[in-house]
């Protein structure tokens, strides 16, 4: 295997060299745009680097990991219309760039380009990539629906919400590291496996950006704390609490999520005490664990080589810490 | 072959059968609620008839008819959050009766439940069937891009406009007579002459549709009569007019495509004497025929047999007079 930085410089030039300008205008440019925009690229140096670990031709999955990107970044695009947001990655969202005619279009666009990623694979492995592609974004359009559901409901269940992290957040990674494997030919145990790694890492990430808006050192954690609950979201730490708080306490909290104040600094503080009291933020450390305990157990049995195996536990914990 | 009331109600019993009820209920109710609007199912029908025509399995067709059928109103729920459209085949569209982001995501499902209908074909055939869906789908974007993009244009070339309703209208006619004719395993040649058809078909079709608008029978013609006019559209009357008129009427027509005023009577009876003046309503005549003309060529060498050339004939013609 490579170092990281090398897949993520190959996957670059790739994606600039799939992107060139083209007619017409107004259609193409918000994609190289937001294509252009950074990101860390997480999904597609999955996938690239479980395909190289499993003796596959990492060049060869440039175009599967691209369409995931792609895909990601449609999401984005057409998430952050919904969710009204002035920016991503420090930059003017498109719909703001541009308006929300173009966001949706443009997005539109994007997400049959990614389909056409697919084109240079045999017909076996083409179908059987766009099935896994396909079923993944049909999830991701429903975890995206819960959440949007979640946010009016007076109650949410916990199976409910890991129900919907699932969907929107894990499923993805778990179709790149899958995806990957199904490139280098891997038996159909290391591709469950390697999807069983992708979910369960998903879900820790998730699980733990919910912890951080919370408990994380501002300095360090990239988006503003307390957003969660400025925002009234229903996370990991919101519905632990309603489980285990008294009564009393339990209404109160359920009444802060029903307020907005101009000031949200005392409600944050209050909210903060009443999560330290249920033992909430104890609860999310031990199920961030407990979830990337599972996750490089199911990458264990991927049957990898020692230094690709220690090259692919380092990027998780990496993708772990990175947001610590 | 079958009459086309019998494919119609195989093909709604099929969609039915696909689209049952599911959750996220606010994900898929709005599926189920354009795609149960009805609507003339043009395009599975052409893509059923063609199939069986060529002596393949109609049924083993249904599920490409309902792909093309699925985008197609994909297309249309995000066309009508883009101009605000409050009415779709006479029912309030989704956008109005849900909301915009419950039309975006619901629109993004349904271009990915599209794919996914895809799944029973062998991986040869899926492949083939779906780069053409893919390469259709992008073209369709494109198309409503330019579409956009002529609104605040100040001058369109025909050439520009023809290659705008190829893509918005033609190539989906298209792609589902190829479907068919892919389906039925007709050869290459047959394949080609079948996309020919539907393209000269979509053009006729579309350049009937902007005759109709000025010189159609308003009781017959579904649309409101001069709707292209008050809405300043550069459609074909209007640039060929600008071709064929003096300068000083040329400016006066180029004025009236710039105001809009709130009685729009005179201005449309004005813009259609223009047009008269221009010869635009006889050229347009003309391009329907020779475009149907051109069509029924291709259809020709399709090598059917006599009933099923008729039928189809048949077909073909009902399509363009539906519409006078």
């Amino acid at each position: 295997m490579q170092s990281e930085e090398s897949y993520r410089d190959t996957f670059n030039a790739y994606l600039a060299e799939q992107f060139p300008e083209r007619e017409p205008g107004q259609l193409y440019a918000p994609m190289r745009y937001i294509l252009g925009s950074g990101g860390k690229r997480l999904r597609p140096l999955l996938l690239l680097m479980v395909a190289d670990a499993l003796g596959g031709n990492f060049e060869q999955a440039l175009p599967a990991a691209l369409a995931f990107e792609i895909f990601h970044n449609f999401s984005l695009v057409h998430d952050d219309i919904m969710d009204a947001a002035p920016l991503r990655r420090g930059r003017e969202t498109i719909h703001e760039k541009w308006d929300a005619n173009t966001a949706i279009l443009s997005g539109d666009a994007m997400l049959i380009r990614s389909y056409q990623l697919f084109a240079g694979y045999d017909p076996p492995l083409y179908k059987s990539l766009v099935e896994l592609f396909s079923q993944t974004a049909l999830e991701v359009c429903e975890g995206q629906q819960y959440d949007i559901d979640f946010a009016t409901r007076e109650t949410v269940g916990m199976p409910e919400y890991l129900h919907m992290i699932r969907c929107k957040t894990a499923v993805l990674l778990a179709a790149c590291v899958k995806a990957g494997a199904m490139i280098a030919g891997a038996r159909e145990a290391v591709q469950r496996a390697g999807y069983e790694f992708g979910i369960h890492l998903g879900q820790a990430f998730q699980l733990q950006d919910d912890y951080l808006d919370a408990f994380g050192d501002p300095g360090t954690f990239g988006k503003q704390a307390g957003g969660d609950i400025i925002e009234n979201k229903k996370t990991f730490l919101y519905l632990a609490s309603l489980e285990h708080l008294e009564p009393d306490a339990g209404r109160e909290l359920e009444h802060l999520y029903s307020v907005r104040p101009a000031d949200s600094h005392e409600k944050i503080e209050r909210v903060k005490e009443l999560f330290g009291q249920a033992g909430a933020g104890e609860m999310a450390k031990e199920a961030v664990e407990q979830y990337t305990h599972e996750a490089f157990e199911s990458l264990r049995q991927m049957g990898l080589g020692s230094d690709d195996l220690s090259q692919l536990l380092a990027f998780g914990k990496a993708l772990m810490h990175r947001m610590a």
